[in-house]
């Protein structure tokens, strides 16, 4: 399969990336909308605003490829000096444009006189192409050199940005890049309760015949698997991912919880309302990760009832109706603790369904028993009650993060199971 | 005031950071980290999964600066090869450790065998310094050579790569580097129920005369006021500091509820801890939220005794006690409710305070007298119920974000009103 797909180079652009102070999301929009073009990018460099740095920046990108795209350092104040370092590797100078200018006018017809300052914005280097910034004052500058290549300056503000690349320069790159040689397609699987080494062991060679990237994202609380095929037209690599996912969904089988961006509450959600049953929590460890996860989407009151958060072993008697016996004989963080969890969120509730989780988040109360990250997790669905010991490492927030997975995962296969 | 800084570069690693799949936030936190030892973030590269493209990265960075971060690349599978192209720079061999094998296996002792796959998580390169991660299964690896410089690797995943970095990498670079010319001292107050643009109208000039940036971070929950001055000791600038922290107090009052990297949560946590005061929540919209941020800090258990999410009017009922007749009459969304439900959470419980929350997450379910965002919050200490209406504008989990921020503020100031 070939892959003629040509690369672009971003060279971000300010001090603020650099200094931790800002999270630069741009380099995530313009991959996402270059790709339906055909375009990837292959290399990103972060600079400060400094024109010896961007112009080495760009200098050495334009070796590497075709075209660069800058972000920042467009606007107004001296420590904008993006066009300057740009117009120096095209070995242009800058030339004032009248119709920038009056453009610049027009924008600040509401709010007063403009102020000199943003003068320099209508400069740019001669014989370059602009890109109107529908919501900012810098718009979108292209310069091209046979022999150089073709840089376009674009502005900093992710919002700007984005408006100045979707509506102007992904058309006026798509002209040039012609017909498209093959662009990326994607399935994405997530699983839950298998760890990343042990999914690579179990996939071992068995796609290895098929034309994919194969790509392990490990995430807190489970493990992505991505594949990605490369193709001019969906259609022409359909067939191979399919496949791939068959293969994936065979050797993985219920690990795997769902595809693309799918989150696993919103999974359960989906089984709840497809069976008609209605879901209530107990949760000690996690309290209230659960409930805020199996809400977090529109229309989960559908089968959301509620849910008892018995953090104090108190409430776990008082509020669930743990029995006193139960916990003085097994503890708080026991299989017998976690059935009983369960079944009284069910019976409190009269919810066809329940998940109970109880464990030791830490970083104290561990014990040799009993480390922290122990955690006993319990789903009911009907008369079905299945209870699980899990031991998740890591920080408190990690076990946590990690036993609500656990506990929504749990329900999952039940449901699979019990009512398949 | 001197700023004698020594650079470092950052080559963070993987196709996902380039294709747009992901969004890279150790930058960020390395530059941050980095900060307090004198040492700043000159450069940043990004590359794909590439031997070559990693070497050529590593090694022009290494010609710019005396030392080199990478990001990602250690993980099991194929994909991983920054240790490969790290060992090709310094022409290195990779060895296996035995010490860093037993460790992997140590870690997966609770788990059962190891997977084979790991075993190149135990090679690095010849001579090179490890840094273990107590977080995952990759350590951070250092390399280092007299005439090309020094390069240190670290994993990908940002909890795993923080922890590294703080509790390894940062003191191993700080006693390199040696006495810093100057560097920034930071004081952060925290604010909640104010606009960003009240306190900056607030503040007015009042800060003018001090040697200090003053910089307005706007958060989802609430506004952080950031002062930063510079000085080769904290002593020169610590007065400075404390006036102007000073001044902000007597200016904002009760809206400042904490400074650095306090939590809100925390705070009413401490507040409740002082008093002897347990709390329990009853929340609908926010289902759980409120119960999770309580719980986030090891102790909580001192303090926090439950809750209940009554997500559906039933569980008002059944679970809280909220009378059908309230909820009938007023609705679920009404000062009325509100009240009863931090009423009943104290009943319930016999915990001393509570906090409830009722309200429209959205994206549907508002009305002309209630649109989505109309949140009533309530709070209780002893015998004081403290009610209010918000109005949180934004997506679904930023109307719940605000509104458990807004409960959390509510307890707080009817805590720090009526019995201090």
């Amino acid at each position: 399969m070939e892959r003629r797909l040509r690369g672009v180079e971003i060279v971000a652009i300010g001090d603020e990336l650099l200094s931790g102070a800002s999270l630069d999301s741009n380099a995530v929009t313009i991959a996402r909308r270059l790709e339906p073009i055909g375009l990837r990018v292959t290399r990103k460099t972060t600079v400060g605003d400094s024109s010896t740095q961007i112009a080495e920046a760009v200098r050495s990108a334009l070796e590497r490829s075709a075209a660069v795209l800058t972000t920042g350092g467009l606007g107004p104040t001296k420590d904008d000096v993006t066009r300057n370092a740009v117009a120096a590797v095209f070995n242009r100078e800058l030339e004032f444009r009248e119709d920038l200018w009056h453009a610049l006018e027009a924008r600040w017809a509401h709010r007063g006189r403009i102020p000199e300052t943003n003068r320099v914005q209508a400069e740019v280097p001669a014989g370059a192409e602009v890109f109107p910034n529908r919501r900012g004052t810098a718009p979108g500058i292209a310069v091209e050199d046979d022999s150089i290549g073709l840089c376009i300056m674009l502005p900093g503000p992710p919002h700007e940005m984005e408006a100045v690349l979707v509506e102007q320069v992904v058309p006026f790159l798509e002209e040039r890049t012609g017909p498209v040689g093959g662009r990326p397609f994607r399935r994405t699987l997530r699983t839950a309760g298998i760890a990343e080494s042990e999914i690579a062991e179990r996939i071992g060679g068995q796609l290895d015949d098929l034309p994919l990237d194969v790509a392990h994202l490990p995430e807190v609380d489970g493990n992505d698997i991505r594949l990605t095929g490369w193709a001019t037209d969906e259609s022409e690599i359909c067939a191979v991912l399919d496949e791939a996912v068959a293969r994936l969904r065979g050797i993985l089988g219920a690990h795997i919880y769902g595809e693309g961006d799918v989150d696993l509450a919103q999974v359960v959600g989906e089984l709840l309302r497809e069976r008609g049953l209605s879901v209530a929590v107990a949760e000690s460890c996690t309290a209230g990760l659960i409930s805020k996860r199996l809400t977090e989407w529109p229309g989960s009151s559908d089968y959301f009832w509620g849910g008892m958060i018995v953090y104090d072993d108190r409430a776990k008697v008082d509020l669930l109706g743990v029995s006193e016996k139960t916990l003085g004989r097994y503890g708080a963080v026991s299989e017998e603790t976690a059935r009983e969890m369960a079944k009284a969120a069910c019976h409190q509730s009269g919810a066809d369904a329940a998940i109970a989780v109880t464990g030791i988040a830490g970083p104290t109360g561990g014990t040799e028993d009993k480390p922290v990250g122990t955690v006993w997790l319990a789903a009911k669905v009907r008369d079905v009650v299945v209870v699980g010991r899990r031991y998740y490492p890591g920080t408190r927030d990690m076990v946590r993060a990690r036993a609500a997975q656990g506990g929504l995962d749990l329900l999952r296969r039940t449901l699979l199971e019990e009512l398949a």
